[in-house]
């Protein structure tokens, strides 16, 4: 098909050619004199990503999902009970990794559509009283259903009943695209990914761990090898990895950071946060249509979920804006699916291709027979846009 | 600034990222015997571009002004005459450039936002009994006010009178993007650049000439060497270059045209042809704003001019839409300048991407105060798309 | 510093231009309906390169490092015992990756310098009547120490003792380069890698197994989930991922197997054996010096690691080769450190540039006052090469 | 075939992969407030190259070819007489072209293999008290013969005479290699091009002129339209070009010129100094060759000629180098087709490139039947880069 893919999945993001350019460099000596400084424009690099002054970043190959394995083995032992609320399809997969690492799982059962429940986490952490609970998990953006959680507030419910629990946040599809404060927040493991925010290929697990993290890792007897943070961080220290690391994607990452570090990265997240706002208003003001999302505390600034009218397939909307417009929407998934699409406004993105989205969008439902204006969705986007 | 850049200049267009790739090789031998089948893979691929049999495609490191010069100094004895009409910047410059050349010029002065009138070709070239005029000479696309010219009345025009003159098209702004015929229309010699239709940087020159012009190219005594058609189809023969050719350029042309294929040259004619009527929808329809092109018959499917209304300076809508929107849109040129913008919809291209160009001209035309309807010119493009 | 570097540490190894090219594509949804004909092409793809009519072919977003661990959670239950010789760095991790991971290692300790010992192995394996050995594992090819295994041998002696263990071979430095037969073998998993004989950045661990592995996986009760191969196979059948896949890495294999395939298979092998045979030249009959392995039988066609002489410290000669000449050469690790240096010649090379390589490293072994005949290596390995 | 080819023809030469990397950029608008940034980063950025504070550096889509033309076409009026010594395939091309563009050309035939003969040069200005000679051509370094000039001494011999003439410079295979000074030498005007020293693809002209040059070329006659130094020289003041630049050469432009000023312009030169001797000791010392220099005063810092025994063809040994070993060795032109081959060792090289050259020569010389012992280039050069 002739002219660019409108890529809109929640991630993969868009690679600005910048970073692939970056990418495509010749292999070198991963334990040559030289490397280290690679490493530690990486490593350190990451830290104002995280706000974390005294954790440690660290790079896995590997998925996100990997990052969540590692977090669990590292720091609890086997069979211990984490907390964690299930509000859509990668709170819920995470929640399953537990199970079947054989960890106890206390699951909060959430609507689909609402963030991680505050008063639900406090009263399960008040209530456990013998300090069972060894790990509290939440998912700061639920990618599936775009809503966000609000961390801190789950941070001041552990320290409201001083509950001694790990904090484990997925940030994977908001790090580096709407605000996380690793020190502040008193998250003790972070999970990320490099193909979201950070705006690279998938294949990079980005992870950040707190000191407490790092010292519990030591005596925990769960089993792991490769996703060992001990390790890591040894050979880190260095400026080196446990086992060959990706050059390409090591220098991708190290153009990432400087792109952030350029446009500064609290523009980043209002620029996330501008564009979330006319894609909202596309959605409710010009299409007529509901969000995911119930309530605006829960909006998402990565990803907007739409549920299409009560009669139309949301897959064949997504299949007809692949098909037809070059556009690549995201599914609903699990119990969503067929009932919304969803439109990632993740990374390197500005108004005209988010508009381009739009604009497809309201052609693929138009031809599916969504009764919407012509561009409807358009206007009201740059109507929110153009206000003073 | 975050995202792509919306390029809808007229030329230099976007480069597809596999054509970049191509591009992206080591530098090689240009004598060695593997060349000869790249020369060859890029000049028979031209051939069909041309829609030629007989002819001769030649590549120029140049731009296409290297290759009008080209067609002059090699098809002209100094001081003859040629027949042109001006109807905007890029007719004038040629007709400007055979009178620094020494050539004498019959100039036809048309309205800007009509094409080539063939009447007054016609009646020039009947009223030459002498056959004192050497070179009939036409601007296919006009890229600086969208308009296009009827190549093949003007050969019947020649034909009707018996006229002996060579045919020279400027076809910059069309080749490879609406139908161009070498051989049927009679075209002696076609001037094309790589940036436009054919989708590469610029920098490569490349025309057409017929058997009858390399045979007049023997015979003349304008000076040239650079440009010499003879030295270079000779080399060609053999593969090879009179002097040092980009590989980089080639292998670009040779992947350009291999998506030339794939699409297929009438259905890239189409689909210009089809984005084309959804820009002017967008503009008469959506806008309520005239073209530069003053009727149908003129209407160029790889430029729209659009006039802005009295009272707007279209430079600062450019300047606006560049430095607010990230989108580049062509300026207006010499007489036409800040009366209107040029909005190129050329080369790789899709519905999404030139959505997004027109919300964009739409944005920054209601930022400077113009009265238009946010997402009207966007719902006319979708409306004209979207007609079963 | 000018030039390229001369990459001759045995992975990651030389990235050929045209799979970086291949590899710097944009992002695209790994959920559309034209992703899984990607999945395809490279797991069909990678079935010749593993010699498999009936395995299934794996890819993991991790390093090498992480296809051990698959191999060992997946396929064994907790505390489970294997056989494993070590006589290399590499076969050492392994060993001590199942200790680290509760598995009771059975080890057979060998001379580094000497590959897996077939008689050891065979006794190991007849003296367990009760079959308390689950997994047999064996390194095909030590990078550590140049050395290579002989599997079908390892395979012979299971068989002759009617071992029922499952066969577990490291190919991470062998795969692609020398022959591997995952059917004919009766290899029940192959681990391997991105960054050696495939020609990849690192970061895709590229691993295989047997239906009777798969099947063995269905029943075992070690924990894991990232490198669950059942999740893997399910997803993969429908020709997606459990997680987010790196499209990059995959167009890069697709291309990588391409270029295998051109070349043919059994001449990249010939390829590799007759390079090793001039590298070796150039070290015994040019230089003078040792090779680590011990015995032709050993010799490995991937890397052929040098002892220098007693009295000069191997690491003073990479460290020149990479500061005076950009040349990277492996070090000794562990046991061999500072006694030998590793020139690898494994992936897309050829006799100039192994050359050049070989001039480095006697140019740095003479600045470090090693009696060398200048050029000596060099004309020991033209001369090989030059043998009708 | 696998690895990569070994580029040694004298141009094009190697392109850094960094330089790839920049040129690896989408198009952009030429008409962009943000353009001229790019123009003066190069423009400017070539004034150290050319050693010019007042002299105009220029850019033409084109070859070497079409500088050549753009001086005399500038700075001569039509029929004028030029002075040019002879002595290889390049000074006979630029000689060649003069006549064919109808300027009288006083030649001075000299040997190939010797350099501009600064006592004829003087003899014959001295002859000329009418200063009928308008312009004096020196090729700098002879591409063909692996021989340089004295461009300073002629400059004296232009001002001991006090010869008004205007001062042209073919630096096409010297600039960015070896010394050259525009402005301290009074040179006129410069040619060169971006496929050499300057690391680019070809299809970028690069000329420098003198405040004199334009001044004269603002009164001459000759036609010319494409290379008119006048209005490029006017659209360059506002950054801007008179027709579309390639925004992908000068961006790679940009970046050569970056990684010349990091390198050192001075330790350019010394680097190519210093391995053009150890390209000559291994011919001379190592193989019992000749160059065709004749003597050190001439021997070119960028390009070796080796003589080949009689008996042996060049060209033979050239296609075994490329077809067997894949070098790439550039050939004998017109008179010394056949009877030497050249080394190219310009640009982005190194000493472990060039051995792996020297080493491929060795082989293709020696499997033609060329009597030299296996490893003396190597061992010689080697011996050569060691002295302390």
């Amino acid at each position: 098909m002739a002219g660019r893919n409108f890529l809109f999945v929640p991630g993969p993001t868009n690679v600005p050619d910048r970073i692939l350019r970056a990418m495509s460099v010749a292999s070198e000596d991963h334990r040559s004199p030289d490397f280290p400084a690679l490493t530690r424009a990486c490593l350190d690099g990451l830290k104002p990503i995280f706000k974390t002054v005294t954790g440690y970043p660290l790079l896995f190959p590997s998925s996100g999902t990997g990052c969540w394995e590692a977090a669990l083995t590292n720091c609890l032992d086997p069979g211990a009970k984490v907390l964690i609320a299930r509000f859509g399809q990668f709170s819920h997969l995470w929640a399953d990794m537990c199970r079947r690492l054989g960890f106890e799982v206390e699951l909060i059962e959430t609507a689909w559509g609402e963030g991680a429940p505050v008063d639900k986490y406090l009263a399960a952490l008040e209530s456990d009283r013998s300090h069972s609970i060894k790990a509290v998990l939440v998912c700061q953006n639920e990618t599936a259903t775009g809503v966000r959680s609000d961390v801190a507030a789950i941070r001041r419910a552990m320290d409201s009943v001083k509950h001694p629990a790990l904090l484990m946040v997925d940030s994977v599809s908001a790090l580096a695209s709407v605000d996380f404060r690793m020190d502040e927040w008193g998250v003790d493991v972070c999970i990320s990914g490099s193909q979201k925010g950070l705006m690279l290929p998938a294949g990079l697990g980005i992870t950040c761990i707190s000191r407490r993290a790092f010292e519990t890792a030591k005596h925990t007897s769960s089993r792991r090898c490769y996703f060992d943070y001990g390790e890591m961080i040894q050979a880190n220290t260095a400026g080196y990895f446990p086992y060959t690391p990706s050059l390409q994607m090591m220098c991708a990452l190290r153009e990432s950071l400087a792109m952030l570090a350029e446009e500064g990265l609290e523009n980043v997240f209002r620029r996330h946060s501008y564009l979330a706002g006319g894609a909202r208003a596309a959605v409710m003001q010009g299409w007529k249509l509901k969000l995911c999302a119930v309530a605006p505390q829960w909006y998402s600034d990565t990803v907007t979920a739409v549920m299409v009218p009560d009669g139309i397939n949301a897959a064949a909307v997504i299949n007809r804006a692949y098909t037809r417009y070059n556009l690549s929407l995201g599914a609903g998934l699990s119990k969503v699916a067929g009932k919304l699409f969803r439109i990632g406004h993740v990374g390197d993105l500005n108004e005209l291709m988010l508009l381009g989205a739009i604009a497809g969008s309201e052609m693929a439902m138009m031809d599916l027979g969504v009764n919407i204006e012509p561009g409807s969705g358009v206007a009201a986007a740059q109507t929110y846009w153009r206000k003073p």
